[in-house]
């Protein structure tokens, strides 16, 4: 496998190729092999300096994050907003900087402010990775999707003959977004689902279709894409109530019987059982909830990996 | 040494055989003895993943358990309820399947609700240790302390000749009802001492004597073991005030000098100087206090290694 | 290089010989070599553990001490006053000597008392490294910070013809003490400037220049060192406003201009943009900031290394 990766960071899906992406999920399936030794371990980013910047909080996609970087051998701090010292009175380039002069070789960045990453990036020769700005981009989610559903078909399917359906709150979603842009870009076929207020007609411009009937949609849906409600912001304003967002969105036994058998339920988590989900369905074979966790942690390695020069494995 | 150990969990001391606690014992004993050197480390873990959950907060027992995984070169990750955005919305068995997924090797719960670690073991193929749950069990803490009593003892006294007395809040004590169990099992003589609202008649089902009056113990007594008083929930409703409590069940020199020269001072700490024990009796030489927290790392390697298969020390 | 250094602990400045100091910034200078390469690492403390415990929080020094025992291949646990159950309830002196049980070889004390941790030094057997204790000192600030002239000078001048000026708040400044013991030591002249309120004249005992007339000094200055000033405290008590503040002792480019073209323009971090120092001159050649905070890390692995007894390199 040639390594032909040759971006100092990782920051939006946008600006990727499609070799590119394909690279990547290659490059995962390798390090996926690894995670199922008993140990674990690479030493691709030995003596290599890896700081989590989680300035919005996610113990999540940080603990992943950490976890991928340690398992390459890599030295791994983590700073996160409770800790917010390091940033009392400071930009957030003053804060890059101090970091890269602490000889940090990557930053992760989990910002609320789209664009936050990029900033960084031309401002620092570290290697920055975005986990999610704000409502832009949330690469490393995208590439853990797109692994799974190409793992999950297991080459008896091209790209262009994928349905995906992505349903909730698009508007908001980073997750969408990067999902968008790798789907499109592989070649698959992608609607976008979910209250008008959510899902604006604007949408068409990324060569997707929208619609606001999930169950017109079901039955010719491969995969079937369920974004987390976010309860503490959207429900007042978005939609009347989460009762009506359920009756109308959310994934029950009713509606998985219009879906194909074999479809996959999919899912960024942490799920909110019996809201965009039934518990039932999280749990069952279609359900892809703990492959694409699983899978982060592959795809982050192959990332790290690839940004780091490559080298021994 | 052979490695008898047969169990996927650690979660009570309950259900432990007599043979199995000392089989922990004795891998701790060589532990220690590795403590003591200059470098500190086994690869007994190497590449494998330990995750401290730590639902209920105590920076002790996780810093604890986190230097005996780091010493066994195990991958550590702690996740606090400070930084709860693991759990929102989720429940613990989510939690605990997307922890799996990630492919954590070991799970350090500590949790407030009795029967949780068991909850999870039932759930998941990782080993799942029990760093206390509710008023349950806290099985290290009575592995450290009959680790901690076996070795002042020296081989010079068996455990059917102890009296162990546990003094304080037994009811809401984890720490007391392993230690119960582990002392039973043992073959050592138990004695519950505290306030009638604290130390109910019931306990005696345990087949340990309860009392109310510390003095009258005290010349009878091997061991004293003191409970914290967790002043922040229990003054109001169980006793009458911290003076009271102090003045009947206090380990001052008065009650010292009532008890035989050798005997054993013990407290899970950390400790409340002049409240459950008089402050020139924590430091005196019958104390086992720090004994007890150097012998929690070397029982939580032991627990780690023997259940992670035992290999190479 | 030969390892002349005897003490089991740095805690203040004022009690290093002048060549204790210089031991130290010669093994920085071998350690900032190696932070250079692309594998960062030394096993100079492999197998020791290094306990951070940041009573009074500070996430930029602590993530530098934890970087630089990481490199040094040392297992590390930070413990920040957030997760205070540690200390409920339980002395400094416990703390310390639960740290020692757990076979810490060193513990970083940050501490919003003076003294802290000279009074853990006394009684333990672990490494106490100083990383701030109120108003009193912060001697890896004073060792990075006379590294960086050092290494600015290029060996062409000598100490006794350099001239630092120190600006702010030096009355609450451990940043300011440490550094006029490490100057005086190395035979720097010191001025110190700032309000009246905050530089009292009875700092002239130190052997040093007291002044209210930043603009005065400046011709004559090779070294500006401005402090931060700490909003949150003092800006009600201690002078009218921010503005007259800046006003009078900000650094501004009309201010730089009165200084020689070479001065060196330094700052602990983080800064504010437009109080102490202008936003242009902060990036500006003349500034050392980010240099302190990479010689930070060289500094701090030295300190390391030669209180662990400096072995393999």
């Amino acid at each position: 496998m040639s390594t032909a990766w040759k971006r100092k960071d990782l920051l939006t899906i946008r600006e990727l190729e499609r070799s590119e992406i394909e690279l990547i999920l290659d490059h995962a399936e390798t390090f996926k092999d690894l995670l199922a030794r008993r140990v674990k371990k690479s030493s691709s980013l030995e003596g290599r300096t890896v700081v989590n910047l989680f300035v919005e909080p996610s113990t999540r996609t940080r603990t992943s994050f950490e976890l991928a970087a340690r398992r390459l051998d890599a030295d791994v701090v983590s700073i996160d907003s409770a800790s917010s010292s390091f940033r009392k009175g400071e930009t957030l380039k003053d804060t890059g900087l101090v970091l890269e002069a602490m000889k940090a070789d990557f930053v992760i960045l989990r910002h609320s402010a789209a664009g936050a990453p990029q900033f960084l990036a031309e401002r620092l020769k570290a290697h920055i990775i975005n986990a999610g700005d704000g409502a832009h981009e949330h690469p490393t989610q995208a590439l853990l999707d797109t692994f799974t559903m190409r793992e999950r078909l297991g080459g008896k399917r091209e790209w262009k003959d994928l349905h995906v359906v992505i349903c909730g709150d698009i508007l908001f979603s980073r997750v969408a977004r990067s999902n968008v842009w790798a789907l499109r870009k592989l070649g698959a076929r992608v609607t976008l689902v979910g209250p008008t207020t959510l899902v604006p007609d604007i949408f068409t411009e990324l060569d997707v279709t929208v619609t606001h009937d999930l169950d017109a949609v079901l039955p010719d849906a491969d995969v079937i894409m369920l974004l987390r409600i976010q309860h503490e912001r959207q429900q007042r304003s978005f939609f009347p109530s989460i009762g009506e967002y359920v009756s109308l969105f959310g994934l029950n036994m009713a509606r998985f019987h219009k879906c194909k058998p074999g479809v996959f339920i999919m899912h960024p988590g942490p799920i909110n059982r019996g809201v965009e989900i039934a518990s039932e369905l999280a749990d069952c074979p279609n359900s892809t909830v703990l492959d694409q966790v699983e899978n982060g942690l592959a795809v982050r390695m192959a990332v790290l990996h690839l940004l780091g020069g490559g080298a021994a494995e």
